[in-house]
């Protein structure tokens, strides 16, 4: 049988049968060439669990997907920091793909999480693109070990829903290099996606569809991508044009239109065939690669799945606050409130909607395991208005109980695909139910539901703050593994938590413009901007409660020669085992350019036992020590001094040691005639040519530069240093000694 | 006698002579040719006084310098909002100029504040664009009304002091447009200054002395320029360039080899001889123009014009704080704290200092109308750490008295032209100062000298705070007029105070790159910043108590063609007479796109007895509501609501109404393939195009936009609306319809 991916299979390829595979059959498949026997590959979305439709769903609709179990969100993954268990998700998921004869599964996205309003936060991982690109990483791996494969997405910058097939997302090069691309660097360098799905949106005016740039220099040349790009759904506006860029496959499919479009481009000249067979070479190697052969039919252990899916969401979920209210203790009388408890929101909106296999409820696992326990809805979900019967009986049922646990979160109707949040506050009756109950009773422990960022007014008067984000169809059990005490929690937060939603980064300009997105805080995005605006945050990056307590120790580094370890002990000082996610970030004092305080670098878990002690080993390599410099198109380290900062969360730093770098790749300081004065003076390696030079004794008298005028002319640079009695003969002479260092 | 400046006595001028002529003779003067007769026309310094220097002093130093009065520094005239007292100001420098034969006032400067932490801030008006543009139009033309011409500097975007001979400000164009040409803009446009003095800087890579677009497209072709570009002493790194991008004059001269290298690139074909026939006719006019012709010597009262300093600084200190402790108290004890009293900082450092007329220091004027008061200085000016004795001795006079005035500041070594500061901080002896008098004393005044904003982690502690700023040499009488009550404060805060540096709108990356700095915050600069990030402040853009109070009330709004005028109603509702600052801003409501929460539009005094009531009238001219839209290379107006805010300051508005905004020349909105659908439907004039072409039916069911899916599907553009069921055929019959409109 001929190989249906090579040249000589294109060679006996009509022109409209090329132009017919560029384009999506239909919503989920690529075309079928019944004459040459090429059969189509099915797609489906479903980052944390399968969304396999049947072909003429409706595109949003979920009625008509197969069961599979919901994992949960990327949202609350991410808070795992845990690279093995987003592994093992990625195979579970890949199972259930192959099995369903899924060759591409389209996720994970892995876009930044730049405001807190963003509608499609649930989806994604994290602020941090070190971890987001930890995370994706781990996941891609485990799917495509079970031979489906992945679209990871949404390629690129695509931080906001409003406007999104149309707007802009400015930026300047660092910061589209060293935040937005980063995760997508890693995952296309270490896990080899079979395809990358491009995003509706601009960047710096050009269509991400139509950016030769993202997707053929960086994204191919740059980075060694071998797969396919497609498009997000809709996200086309010219086919010819994105075909040119490096686009390959255009979703979905217009029918006919789409292929007669192709053929005219072709026959009027505006598109080569060179270029269109370079897109169908790439999709018949995708349909090769990734398109089920066996025939036969395969299962899957779907309650084996939802175990894994509990697990999960038990090992993520963060703990907030906890004043000696949980573990809940046992024999003492609960009441539950809350609908949410009753009709959890477990899964987000959009095209990551699963139709799921068993959802247990909190309400089911708390009743399962203390059939007492008192359950009041409070509030009307999905209204903001409070229902005064409700809140009357909640307050009533508070009162008599010993301990209550409240649920709260954003209704579906506030956070989906396809647009933006305009608050990060509850609805009203929500907060206002809190406020109440708080009022008659000391020990309340708020457990929240949602796919992102919520603002708690009440954090002070509530002894107990449980954050399960969108915890998957097992929602109900893992929280319960929670409070009861049965999982030690150690999940730790993958993005800030703000006090007021004026205080996040990008308030000034997010959605400000339909067609224009302007990223001003520019690096100063999640912690980066808190750390160095010093903003007090509601909890920081990092952050996560145990049942235990940890003791770090024993910090040592060792410099290599392109990367730097950090060594350091951890204690479980408690009375439970526990685990600790140990934290490394790196804080730049050599770069004299604009830099976050700090920025992490690499993470690690550690599990103990009370008493127990292991030392733990984090690598920072050296892109940890580096930034992207436009001016050469490449990363630039410099050498000089670096903090390595260890530490609970972000802004618990337990231990700090100084690498100072002394590297031969580090790039050399230069001097010119725009250097200043004031800055040659300080450079050990210019003292021989400056004294050679004369020009020491020229600037002896600025050389101290105490006064305020020594200051200004130190100030000047050696071009108008003649302002200050340099003549030019000192400087030339000057220059070429310093080049000939 | 021929004209010195037509084209026929270009014609008789040798290419050296010419040459000659584009560069400074020297620090101060322009080319001397004998042979044709022509004279050789001086500036000098001195926005704040003159500063007219023996042509071999060097540049910075200030012994050689005539004597003449030292006016207060920009800081705080602007803080007069008064545009009558900064032309009158005008007068006197244009008058001292004239007698002393100088043709051009290095001056005013006029860049924004961006960072509190700027150098130079102290030779600056104001973080507002608009305040900034009327206080340098109503000084330029009281000078150049007496003859003399100005030099208006330091164009443009010269926002840092490190490394500005090479640095680049880099910004979008809104922000440039609308924040810091527009003084500049103004001044031009309205009061024809002599020259302009373009700035060491570049703006998005381009150093300003080469940057045609600033100097020749903006300044000339869109404004009209017709006078002289001079650079910044030492700005030109290529004259050949600087001449092809509209810079006139190279300052100072490199002597002989700024003509030779002229004269090279003439015959090097380099440098064509018209454009260098048009720098030099703009010189040649410049001599004419403004050289002094009369050899008589004409005279002026230095004391008068130290009155009227006494009266510009009296009007223009701004009392921040005041619990019933000023006036002081007559009759009872009085110690006076703090070395600035005796040796006050009175004026900046750099090329504005100048050698004074006749100091009267705060304690001279103290004593003079109160001998018995006691005088300690608490702390030693130009150190950090506490003098325990002095300290001791203040504290034991503070113990003794009845209200006590801490005289604090900035040393002239923490702020100058030529570098940047890197805290906002007082002296550590000083804060510890107001600490340990105010633990003793509960009467406690701060009177503050700082050329910029300071920070007061004390503020609650003392009872009174008046900030004098750098007040020129009578600062001693301006100050005790004050504090004595014989004239009622009446300044206003021309920058935002704020409560930390962190908190400041550049912190994240002033200073941080010696190459670039950006303008990450955009329009959000100063107070259009702290409202919008609702960062709380020490003091507000605006702010100043009076010894009275007033009463706002009748706003009424009259909508012109092109502007709209406010009118309302002042009373003062207090004991003595007294002057306030009627402050109107707008707020925009109507344009999608970034904006501050307001803006200020106009302002005016207005002074009243004791029960007397004003109405005050403010005209908000079309720029008010315009923004300067890159696109279409203009300024827009959007027709729509705009709340007009009238404040006794930005954070303390009194009135409000709305103005609905239908003109003729406001922009239309445009309807095309990439509009929205939920932005189509909510048009009002597409309401007849979407019936016709059937799309009123097809998006239905969308219309209600309530749930999460059709909330998705109303943020899809009519490019791909194919996707919820418009046909192509609906599409174009739509769009069809929209344009005929």
């Amino acid at each position: 049988m001929t190989k249906q991916n090579d040249q000589s299979f294109i060679d006996q390829l009509t022109l409209p049968e090329k132009a017919a595979l560029v384009s999506g059959k239909d919503a989920w498949y690529t075309a079928t060439l019944e004459r040459v026997g090429l059969k189509r590959l099915m797609m489906t979305d479903g980052p944390s669990g399968l969304r396999k439709q049947n072909t003429n769903a409706a595109v949003t609709g979920i009625n008509d997907s197969v069961t599979a179990v919901s994992f949960p969100s990327s949202a609350l993954t991410a808070s795992s920091f845990d690279r093995d268990a987003l592994n093992q998700l990625g195979h579970h998921l890949g199972k259930a793909a192959r099995v369903e004869k899924v060759g591409v599964l389209l996720g994970p996205g892995i876009n930044l999480k730049r405001s807190p309003l963003a509608g499609r936060n649930f989806e994604y991982f994290s602020e941090d693109p070190y971890l987001a690109g930890e995370m994706a990483s781990a996941y891609v791996d485990g799917v495509q070990a079970e031979g489906v494969g992945v679209s990871v997405k949404h390629f690129a910058a695509n931080n906001r829903e409003n406007q999104r097939f149309t707007m802009s997302s400015d930026m300047d090069e660092r910061t589209l290099r060293e935040l937005y691309l980063t995760a997508f660097e890693k995952v296309v360098k270490h896990s080899h996606p079979a395809t990358l799905m491009c995003s509706y949106n601009a960047i710096n005016g050009t269509l991400n569809s139509q950016n030769k740039r993202l997707l053929t220099d960086i994204l191919r040349d740059e980075w060694g991508f071998k797969g396919l790009v497609m498009s997000d759904w809709g996200a086309v506006a010219d086919h010819t044009a994105a075909i040119q860029a490096g686009l390959d496959l255009e979703m979905p499919g217009k029918g006919p239109a789409s292929t007669q479009e192709i053929v005219d481009a072709v026959n009027a000249g505006a598109l080569s065939e060179h270029d269109l067979n370079r897109s169908v070479l790439r999709v018949l190697k995708l349909v090769s690669d990734y398109r089920p052969e066996s025939e036969t039919v395969e299962k899957y252990d779907l309650d084996e799945q939802h175990q894994f899916a509990r697990k999960l969401a038990g090992e993520s979920m963060v703990l907030l606050k906890n004043e000696n209210v949980l573990p809940l203790k046992q024999g003492r009388s609960l009441a539950v409130i809350g609908e949410l408890a009753e009709h959890p929101r477990y899964q987000g909106g959009g095209s990551s909607h699963v139709n799921a296999y068993q959802v247990v409820t909190p309400l089911d696992a708390i009743h399962k395991a203390d059939a007492k326990a008192v359950y009041e809805a409070g509030y009307q979900l999905d209204s903001e208005t409070a229902d005064q019967k409700r809140l009357d009986a909640a307050v009533s049922a508070a009162k008599q109980a010993d301990q209550v646990l409240i649920f709260a979160g954003y209704p579906a109707s506030r956070e989906s695909e396809g647009f933006d949040k305009t608050s990060l506050a509850l609805p009203n009756n929500q907060n206002a139910l809190i406020d109440a109950v708080t009022a008659v009773n000391d020990h309340v422990t708020v457990v929240l539901q949602n796919g992102s960022v919520v603002l708690m007014p009440w954090a002070d008067k509530v002894q107990g703050i449980l954050e399960t984000y969108l915890a998957g169809e097992a929602v109900g059990e893992a929280t319960w593994d929670i409070l009861s005490g049965d999982v030690n929690p150690a999940g730790r937060l993958a993005e800030t938590f703000p006090i007021r939603l004026a205080d996040t980064p990008s308030y000034l300009t997010f959605n400000a413009d339909p067609d224009h997105e302007n990223y001003r805080e520019g690096l100063f995005m999640g912690y980066r901007y808190y750390d160095k605006k010093q903003v007090p945050v509601a909890f920081p990056f990092g952050f996560g409660l145990s049942y235990t307590t940890f003791k770090y120790a024993n910090l040592q580094l060792n410099i290599g020669s392109d990367s730097v370890t950090a060594q350091l002990s951890v204690t479980n000082t408690g009375n439970v085992a526990g685990t600790e996610t140990v934290q490394a970030y790196v804080a730049n004092k050599a770069s004299r350019i604009e830099k976050p305080v700090k920025a992490l670098a690499n993470f690690a878990k550690v599990t103990l036992q009370p008493g127990e002690t292991k030392t733990v080993s984090l690598t920072l390599n050296q892109r940890a020590f580096s930034w992207y410099n436009p001016e050469i198109s490449d990363w630039q380290v410099d050498n000089g001094e670096y903090d390595i900062l260890i530490g609970t969360s972000s802004q618990d730093i337990r231990l700090q040691a100084t690498a100072t770098l002394d590297w031969p790749q580090a790039a050399k300081p230069k001097v010119t005639l725009n250097s200043y004065i004031g800055d040659v003076l300080a450079l050990p390696e210019a003292q021989a040519a400056l004294k050679a030079s004369g020009l020491t004794e020229t600037f002896a008298a600025l050389a101290s530069g105490e006064t305020t005028d020594q200051q200004m002319l130190l100030n000047i640079p050696l071009r108008s240093a003649n302002m200050v009695g340099a003549t030019q003969e000192q400087l030339t002479q000057f220059l070429t000694l310093m080049h000939e260092l």
